[in-house]
Parts: structure tokens; sequence; C-alpha cells
């Protein structure tokens, strides 16, 4: 497989994993245990902690990245261990709520090979599920100790912004078309994407080093840094969209495609020259939903006219990017070394 | 009518209305403006700002009742005009917020006369809106100038957990039965109004103060009034939920009644004795919707029975407390006047 970024497997990862989870696991547990009963128990499915009638379960509840990133962020620079897990418990609880509100705005009805929570309890109680959440995340920072609440808050609410600007980019692409003056351009996507997955990495890497008041100049490289990251995974998403194991994603092979979803590598595909570009815009352009043999088809095609190793490229630009931000400020090696093994892990997931 | 609480009016009302409108109002705007385009113009619409298509208009945006009590309980202490404004800003946004999402929840399609934002918009960029507005109203108090930011955030928050407790006991209450054991109890459905109004309403008046550093006493003083007030304005609100004008309300006649909603009329009058009650019952008790002759026959069963009195008497004495609750604590004699007014005026809105 191309798509590979060039960053080496120096460790093995689910180590940090493991002791992230392991560090934050109790704080989230126990934030969540003061909700409502009802959206507590729509939040534990959420955080895959139990089945929508509250069996406990040991299903896969997401690999905890943001809780590690914000955690290794706040190690780093030698933050105080509860600023760590306040940091990692806050981006954790914003991250289970974006999911929660962006399947109801997607309409996705599967999520980590179960139904999605609206699916689960309906529209309306997810919304309401996702709202408790967020205003958790906010309380969970406000009510951290130190001198430095407010300025958390501010860098979490900067961040939602970024991500309600990603979100409301992704939703308008749906309705603009693959081709001519109206079609979405790669540039625009890229914004999209940078708003909607690195506005959530920026912050978990930089949030605990704001909570204890750490100098700009690490806040600002490590927020850098996430937002590179972010980009990165969303361009593997998108490689794991079209051409990932639907065994791994759980997700129908080409399910991108069928859903007639605007990707990077379709997007890059478009807009390069050559006669495999022009079949796929004329293939995309009726606008009509695509079925498995056209569908597999245009796979072929965005392969041919380089869509795919564009994104591959994309994300191996951004996950070196992210790598020179790291490297641009003094930061604790131990964490350092975990960080950049946990990045590895990450970007190479299986393709 | 009877359901007159037992305040008097000394003064016009809308005339703080509409100097607090003024002082907030440019605040407001700018934060809005602030938005991604798309979900600003739902936000502007959801404020009464615009129509769905932008076209500017002067719609009925809502009387501005909680961005007046958050700069009334700002000027009892003495607040800085800033921290009134923010705190005005911030519970306003949170208001709109609660309501766009509110009737995702409830799915409600009218609002102040016209469409309700998903209804104008669709329930996915609605649900975007509200985050939007969520976030932009926690960004604005951590943003605030002072020392207070977190804590007020954290006052906000507590709030929000306030709101969603209330609003997941009044859609679970939907299906509940109307009769037997599992039937919701009077003391049940005014702790969810303390929760889904009194919440909001409580952090109106005593958010400015907090961001200024007020003490406890007073804090809490506002708090508890506000507390009260909002579980009198429900009562109001129930009461014109049955019999109100529909001119006035924008709402059908005895809509409450012709949605099933459980309201405190008809639960005070079904835990009433006598006969108007049982016969009350055997209308509820077949779960079956009201038809128009039926909800007219149910609503005089629910005066007869005593609902309708029972409802006024929860406003007036929650009125009344909430003015004790003013009494008790050293404030600003100018701004406690129009504070009183204002309740005053609230509290006659026309049945």
């Amino acid at each position: 497989m191309s798509a590979r970024p060039g960053l080496r497997v120096t460790s093995p990862p689910p180590l940090v994993l493991e002791r992230c989870r392991e560090l934050t696991e109790p704080a989230l547990r126990a934030a969540v245990r003061t909700l409502h009963p009802w959206p507590r128990r729509m939040a534990s499915f959420s955080l895959g902690w139990c089945a929508a009638d509250g069996t406990p379960t040991a299903a896969d509840g997401g690999k905890g990245i943001r809780r590690a990133l914000a955690v290794l962020g706040a190690e780093a620079v030698g933050a105080p261990e509860e600023a760590a897990v306040a940091a990692a418990v806050s981006v954790e609880l914003v991250h289970t709520f974006s999911l929660v509100h962006d399947d109801v705005m997607d309409g996705d009805e599967r999520r980590r090979h179960r139904d999605s929570t609206w699916k689960a309890f309906g529209t309306g109680p997810a919304v309401l599920a996702g709202d408790a959440l967020f205003a958790l995340a906010v309380e969970t920072l406000a009510g951290a100790d130190g001198a430095h609440g407010a300025a958390a808050v501010r860098h979490l609410t900067a961040a939602l912004r970024e991500l309600v600007r990603g979100q409301a980019d992704d939703l308008l692409f749906e309705s603009r078309p693959w081709t001519g003056p109206e079609a979405v351009r790669v540039a625009e996507y890229e914004s999209m994407a940078a708003g909607k997955t690195g506005s959530l990495l920026a912050c978990a890497l930089a949030l605990g080093p704001v909570l204890a008041g750490a100098s700009p100049l690490r806040v600002d490289a490590l927020a850098e840094a996430g937002r590179h990251l972010g980009t990165a995974f969303q361009a593997v998403d998108d490689l794991l969209g079209v051409w990932g194991d639907p065994a791994a994603t759980g997700k129908p092979v080409h399910g991108d495609l069928l859903r007639g979803k605007k990707t990077l590598p379709v997007l890059a595909a478009l807009a390069a020259p050559g006669p495999a570009a022009r079949s796929l815009a004329a293939l995309l352009g009726s606008g009509a939903p695509l079925d498995a043999a056209a569908a597999r088809r245009a796979a072929a095609l965005v392969e041919e006219a380089g869509g795919r190793e564009a994104t591959a490229a994309e994300a191996r630009r951004h996950a070196e990017a992210a790598q020179r931000c790291l490297a641009g400020a003094p930061f604790a090696p131990g964490a350092m070394g975990e960080l950049v093994a946990l990045v590895d892990f990450l970007l190479e997931r299986t393709l």
C-alpha cells in the first residue's frame, strides 16, 4: 500500500494509549456519573461503556487518541497530572459530543460497529445527550485547579468555533456539484478538514499546557502540530473511506463513493489533468448515485488520475509538518518520544 | 381572570426592556457576526433578526427578558457595564441555543409566529446552529474582562446541567401515563420546571454579579430569586397553554391538551379529590389523543377540579418567594425597582 506516511515506528504505541486511558478513565467516568440518568445512559453508550439498555460492555469505545494526545501534550511541558487529566477528560467529552451530533447531522446510522446514538435512542434524545456532554466538557475545564481555567475555556471554544466552521462547510459541500465552477476546490476541502478534524486535535495537544500556564511558544507549537496531525488523519480516513478493509473500518467497501461524499482522493483526481480525470468527471457529473459497479470503476479512475497518491502525499506532508512543529520548541523528551511513536502508529493504520 | 400573581405594577416595564436591549444589542450582534456564514444566518433567524433567506426583519425576536434580567442583576450589585453586557449576551445566546435544540427535541414546528429553526433549515443544520450558539455563549463569558471568567463559566455550566436535567425529565414525562403509580407527580413536575425554566433565569440574574466578583450572599439571593421566577413563569406558561388567547400566544386554543402535554394544571387537577378529577382521569386515562371537543371538556374539568387555581397559586407563591429573596440582600434600589416592575409585568401577561 502506497499511502504510508513517512514516519518510523519506534515503539509499540498501544502501551501509551493504555497508560493514558488508565490515567484518565476514573475522572471521565466520575464526570459522566454526575449527569441525569438518561443523558448519562446515552453518554455511556456513546463512549462505548454500555449497550443501549445499559448493560456494561467491553465494546470498542474508540482508541482514546485524543485523551492520549492531551496527556502527552501536558507531560511535554511538565504540567501537573491534574491538568493533564482535566484536559483529557474535557477533550474526550467534546469529541464524543461532536460524534453524537455529527451522526445526527450526517444521518449516519452506524458508528464503531454498532448503532449511532440517535439511531439507538432517537434524534431528540441524542441532541440532548450531546448538549449534556458539551456542557460537562466546559464545566470540567472551568472547574480545574489553578489560575488558567478561563484561558483553557477560551482555547476550547476557539476549537469549537473551528469545528463548527468545518462541519458547516462539510454540510454545504454535500449540495455542491462535482464539476464546473461551483465544484468544491481542493483548497476548500483542506480548510474544511483542518476545521473539522484538526481543531480538536490541536486543542487536545495544547489544552493541558494552557491549563498549566505554559508559554505561548510551546502552546502554539503543540496546537499547530495537532492541526497538521488532524489534516493528516483526515487524509488517511479519506483513503480508508474508499479503499479501507470493511472488516477493519466497519464500513462498506467504496463507502464514501456510494454515498457521494466529497473527499480528497476524488477532488484531487478531478482536479488533475488527463483522460482518467475526464472519465471520472463524466461518471460523477450526472449527479446520480453510483451502484457498486460504478463505485468500483470510480475508485479505479481516482487511483489512475493520481487521487490516491495525492491524498497519501498530503498525509505525509502534514505528518512531517507536525514533526517540525514539535521539533521547534523545547519539550520533555520522554513525552515527545511517546508522542512521535503514537503519531507513527496512527498514521500507519492498515489500509 | 383569576391567575394573576399578586404583584403590583409600578411602572411601564417595556422601558426597561428597551433600555437593556439597546445596551446589549450591539455586542450580541457583534458576537453573532463572528460565526461562519451559515450558522450565522440560522442564529440570526433564531434571534428574530432575519427571515430564512437572510432578509432583515423586524420580527418578534422575543421580549428580551433574560438579557434584561442579566443587566438588572449586574446593576443591582453595582457591576461595571462590561460585566452586564457580557452576561446578557451570553445568557441570550444560551437561551436561543436552548430554544433551537428544544424545538428539535419536541418536534415543535412553530416558534414566535413563524417556523422553528429546524423547520426552516432542517434538523441537522439546526443542531449545528445550536452548537454554534452554545459555544459562542461560553466564549463570550470566558473572554470577558476581569478575574472571574472561570467562575462565571462554572455558573453557566451549572445552569446548563439543570437545564439538561429539566429537559430530560420533560422528555421522559411524555411516555409516562396520566394515572396510576407511574403517573407524573406534581412534585416531579415542579422539579422539572425549576430545571427547565428556572435554571436559566437564575443564571441570568446572577451571572453579571459572578463576573464582577459580587459576594456569594448577593449572588445566591439573585439566583434563588431567578429560580422562583422561572417556576412562576412556567406556571403562567402552562395556564396560557390551555386557556391562552391564540392571537396572543400564536398557539392553538387548548394546545397543550391536544398535544397530550403534561402540564401543572392537569397534573394538579388529577391529584385533587372529587368527581371532576375522576372524570378527567377517565377522559385522559385511555391515552388516546383528544379531539377539539374532548380538549374543551378536559379544560373545563381541569378548572372544575381546581387545577387552574392551583397553578395560579403556584405562580403567586413563587413570585412572592422571589420578592423575599430580593429583599433579603442589599441591592442598588434603582435596579431593584426596575426588576420588581419587570417581574410584575411578566407575570401579568394577558390570559
